[in-house]
């Protein structure tokens, strides 16, 4: 608790992408942008986006958007297009600033934000690989919006993203925690407490938190980022009634 | 290895938890610690406690206590109680500080420490959700304390803990690691080489490393964070042998 | 976005080992060099290498190592040997420095490098466990090259390693991804685009990248680290087509 502090505003980078946390791909954004921006705190939000799936990832981007500093840069991607014909893009929403594919990953970001603006990357370098953009393209940018060193050249403002999803949410289970909690794209927001959530032949009623069932039971709540899950207290909801990704959910 | 340097003191905060290595909760602590203590380096010690086992989790967090650099502050959340009666605390044990649950998981630490103290939180901000405590108090308040920033009004001196576990181990399997290690809650330190190990019908006898035994054969030894545990030469003694979190083990 | 900078050249550790991403041995190791190196920048290049493989290991580090700052050290351990008499080195090949176990895992970088060295590591300090020398010695010794205290009581130069693996490379699968993408052990780089792959009695023809063929169609390509690699669009390759690392392959 000693010790000598420097006090400077955090220069955050966050990532959030279908990387996977235990492989080879992180650790090499991670190695270019320190490279980059030497002094920036750069921090996992999440490499476990389903796999490919770049609509999941939208709605989770948007529920943990609240949770991100002011100011910091996210680069994003799930890009099983990569290497084909959809643009690399800028958005800045609300005082927080994203990196990735246009490819509807951050459309609900965008499009639920008070104030957004969008960017088309035009990327000058010539080494880039076919398939790792996140390494060759979209770390760079994000390093560049750190670092303040805005080029015309490389950022065109353009009016809206190509591809662009409904910023309603949707009626599915987007994303499975390791304990088996089953998050839907359904924000809490609005939904009244005498609800009853309903997957396939199987339906919840709400409970505030968990240590309020008994162990084992079943219930839907307004989790922590604000969205409606699924969850069992002290067991996997997601093993215990084979919930998976995708499947849909409806309110009765 | 050119460069400028700047050495001060590190300002380490380590966590702790089952929050899992992989999923999005760890990066939403971050992102809060980030901006409240820009220049802490924080460390992820381990988020693959076995799920909602306080008890797992506290023999662990004993083990690791001595690789812990002095007057560094841990993050121990292992709370299947959120949202309940149970009380947040922070643990002064020996020079490095805990913060977590009232729940037994700081309390074999704090037990075997030659000189413990204890604070329970008095959490006054309103702006908490029901779930997830580790992002909305425990952080904060582990930075309060890298901060060195310390109010009465959040933290009372108390006498002792509330959950209390035995500080001489427990005679169980605690954590099975990625190799299919099986650690015990057993110290190592006062067990004679010639004893044998027995989990239900099955026995082991020591050896003091891996590579002193043949590819595939099990022994126990003296783990590297000082714990007895089951081990195979080159294979997983865990699968071999179906081992799993909570089995018995006894000495003979 | 705003914020005060302070640039320095990046103090830059990079870590490869079988650890495991999710397990409690990485933390111990930054916990080390960050009482060590206070100012360092620690990265996670991978700690998922198959479990006590060196070869495997070997062949990906060699990928790996063109994205490596200039100037880094990588601590590489993947060291079933542990405890024996095989010994610790430190590699330096065009300008990265490698800390290792002289078990063949450091010998395709260096045998590749244009200029190579290599000492032994002749450690004094008498505190180290039996099985974990990652934390205990291989750590205290990358820290000891970032801070550049060099000392020839501790490194002494030799002429080669012990255990020196084919440099051309291996046609085996060294590594699957977590999309299921099964990465071979031979260089892309002069390899024609009309080669065809074989594992078993699949064949597998060339394409660019991912999405230039259907969803579900597996082909071979150059992946982002130069290797010759087997994948499917949108699906996992070792999956649909039951492949497991050390699974041999062969040109026709």
């Amino acid at each position: 608790m000693t010790g000598f502090f420097v006090f400077w505003e955090a220069i955050v980078i966050l990532l959030f992408t279908d990387f996977g946390s235990s492989d080879i791909y992180v650790g090499q954004v991670k190695a270019k942008l320190t490279s980059l921006v030497p002094t920036a705190c750069v921090i996992d939000l999440l490499h476990d986006v389903p796999n490919f799936d770049a609509c999941a990832g939208a709605y989770l981007l948007a529920a943990l958007h609240e949770s991100l500093p002011l100011n910091s840069v996210t680069m994003a991607v799930v890009d099983p297009g990569v290497g084909s014909a959809r643009q690399p893009v800028v958005v800045e929403a609300d005082g927080r600033w994203y990196v990735g594919p246009d490819n509807g990953l951050l459309s609900v970001v965008a499009g639920r934000a008070e104030t957004a603006r969008v960017w088309r990357i035009n990327w000058l370098n010539p080494h880039v690989s076919d398939s790792f953009h996140g390494r060759d393209i979209f770390a760079p940018v994000a390093a560049m919006l750190e670092r303040q060193e805005w080029s015309p050249e490389v950022l065109n403002p353009i009016e809206c993203l190509d591809v662009i999803l409904d910023t309603h949410g949707v009626e599915k289970v987007i994303y499975i925690d390791h304990y088996g909690n089953a998050m839907t794209g359904i924000s809490g927001k609005n939904i009244n407490d005498a609800a009853v959530l309903n997957l396939e032949d199987q339906s919840f009623r709400y409970a505030r938190v968990f240590s309020e069932v008994p162990a084992g039971d079943a219930f839907w709540y307004r989790n922590s980022i604000g969205l409606v899950e699924i969850a069992m207290n002290c067991r996997s909801a997601a093993r215990a009634l084979n919930i998976t990704v995708g499947d849909a959910v409806r309110w009765s």
